[in-house]
């Protein structure tokens, strides 16, 4: 228990990165505007991911689905540009608050990933409203689709 | 093909809550201060954390450690208030926008989990930097640690 308590006192009070990933290798990125404080998006960084980030000053992160390196923006031209990088207690998440370049960082056409509410007090079936959900781009345009 | 798209866009675009839960039964829940911004922590809720957190707008959560639901505050009396729930594009993550009742989230003894950042341009073996790194409790007091 001593040991225990050393190393966690050494993760939760260091100076040391020592990164809690996941079962694939992965933290979890949580991106805010800079300006407005709103979620942009959550997202995922491996190792690779948080040096190229680190790095360039750009956010890079791991497609779970893709299973592949990428660069926010790579497609859209929508890079974001860390203004600060911060690491949570534990060290399994980190916190991105960026620059978001272009109109959106949403693939549907967005600012934000998060564009509907659970509105409090419901029961049952759980229903979504619309916020802030119009489309500030075409992604079918921005991304090439047909 | 039609079918998956259908499905994507009912997702992506439509009003029903259709939560995509991971292996584990849960959805990333990132918490910020409705007031300044701030990501306060990063936490985990399962279908009984996200139906008890609506019906009651305080903040429930899974505990991944614990493996038991937990709300928030239940020991150091520092509830949540949601002020709003978002859900992002692909229903696998939440936003919660909350009223931080007392000196703050972190187990800690700080406001917010994310009191170090990750400096960047640098290489090699990273090292972190305090950024509000200033206890605003005292946790062996709030939470009856020995």
């Amino acid at each position: 228990m001593v040991a225990v308590a050393s190393q966690t006192a050494e993760i939760e009070e260091g100076l040391a990165f020592i990164p809690k990933f996941d079962g694939d290798g992965l933290l979890t990125a949580v991106v805010t505007d800079a300006k407005s404080g709103d979620v942009l998006m959550v997202a995922h960084m491996n190792d690779e991911a948080v040096r190229r980030t680190i790095e360039t000053g750009e956010a890079w992160y791991y497609s779970r689905s893709r299973r592949k390196l990428w660069k926010k923006g790579e497609s859209s031209g929508h890079v974001q540009r860390v203004v600060e990088l911060r690491v949570d207690c534990d060290q399994d998440a980190l916190w991105l608050k960026v620059e978001q370049v272009g109109p959106g960082a949403c693939h549907t056409g967005r600012r934000s990933c998060f564009y509907r509410a659970l509105p409090l007090g419901q029961k049952g079936a759980l229903k979504l409203e619309f916020r802030d959900g119009a489309k500030t781009f075409d992604p079918n345009a921005v991304y090439g689709k047909s």
